[in-house]
């Protein structure tokens, strides 16, 4: 009985920080993949670029935009911290919803999301992140040239995106790892 | 009292089915991690290609080389996935070296580094994805010319590669999803 008793009183007093960690994160998560996608999904910048077209004639003034849709990675990456940012805002009423902390299969299918989330956000950044070190030097091999030299505020603001998506993937990451430990103590 | 025993009963019956899928899991990764790093890592293409030099005289056949080393995202692929694949071995020696299922504080790091391993292996299929998907493709907005149609061989094995660590980050992600599994039946 004291054992039992002891177990109560580890769930009563570990449930509320629990929940406000929880929370907290799911918050973290919406707020960080709803900037982000906003961020690389408004991304454009329009360049005067001056281009050579007889030796003799001074080089045309040509406008030249950068879009975010140009690139399939950057629209991957808009539509999976969409995605995300959608989820962690219904994951966020649900939790609210089930006050005393969601149970049994709702609750299994929450960390499952969560962690479906860390597997489609890490994707968006690798993708993000290689197309956007590529844009910033080029490879020598296979003659892509880089053009962040070009697009640098284009490029910074892609960059800020992904910045923010990777600290809204660590956000569900640290929610799939607080319901862990939260079977650990259970369990401890 | 008939709770309780139902309860062991349920964890004795339980245990050696999920123990199987743990260790099916994490050897499954192992093999899928290894062969996907191998596979790319000794990714390797040489052709002849025609270059013209001067109007008047025929092309150079010049012999070029495709490697994986020459893009920075296949690079960061080998190394997640040697990591992924070192760690399965490692959290399989330690599943089998505590017969009985793992415990406290070791079970809750496996669970985290097997999260971690998601996703690691997802940024880099992310990354290789996208570097491959501008290989097969091109992007005429950069001046970024597709790749494959030269070295078709050296494409086809980063796709083999991208799609054995896809299947390996899905084990890592099956194994969290036993372990949140398994709190829910002990606690319904």
């Amino acid at each position: 009985m004291d054992t039992q008793n002891g177990n109560n009183y580890v769930k009563e007093v570990g449930k509320p920080k629990a929940r406000f960690s929880e929370l907290g994160f799911r918050f973290l998560a919406f707020s960080l993949t709803l900037v982000a996608a906003i961020l690389v999904g408004v991304d454009k910048q329009t360049k005067i670029v001056a281009i050579p077209v007889v030796s003799t004639l001074p080089p045309l003034n040509v406008p030249v935009t950068a879009k975010f849709h140009y690139f399939s990675a950057f629209v991957y990456f808009v539509v999976v911290n969409a995605i995300a940012c959608a989820y962690a805002i219904i994951s966020l009423v649900l939790t609210l919803a089930t006050r005393g902390g969601s149970k049994g299969g709702l609750a299994l299918m929450i960390t499952t999301l969560d962690l479906v989330m860390v597997a489609l956000l890490s994707s968006g950044s690798g993708a993000t992140g290689a197309i956007g070190l590529m844009g910033m030097h080029g490879n020598s091999h296979v003659q892509w040239k880089k053009v962040c030299n070009v697009f640098g505020k284009f490029c910074h603001q892609v960059l800020a995106g992904l910045v923010l998506s990777v600290l809204g993937s660590v956000a569900f990451l640290l929610l799939v790892v607080i319901s862990a430990r939260n079977f650990q103590k259970k369990h401890m």
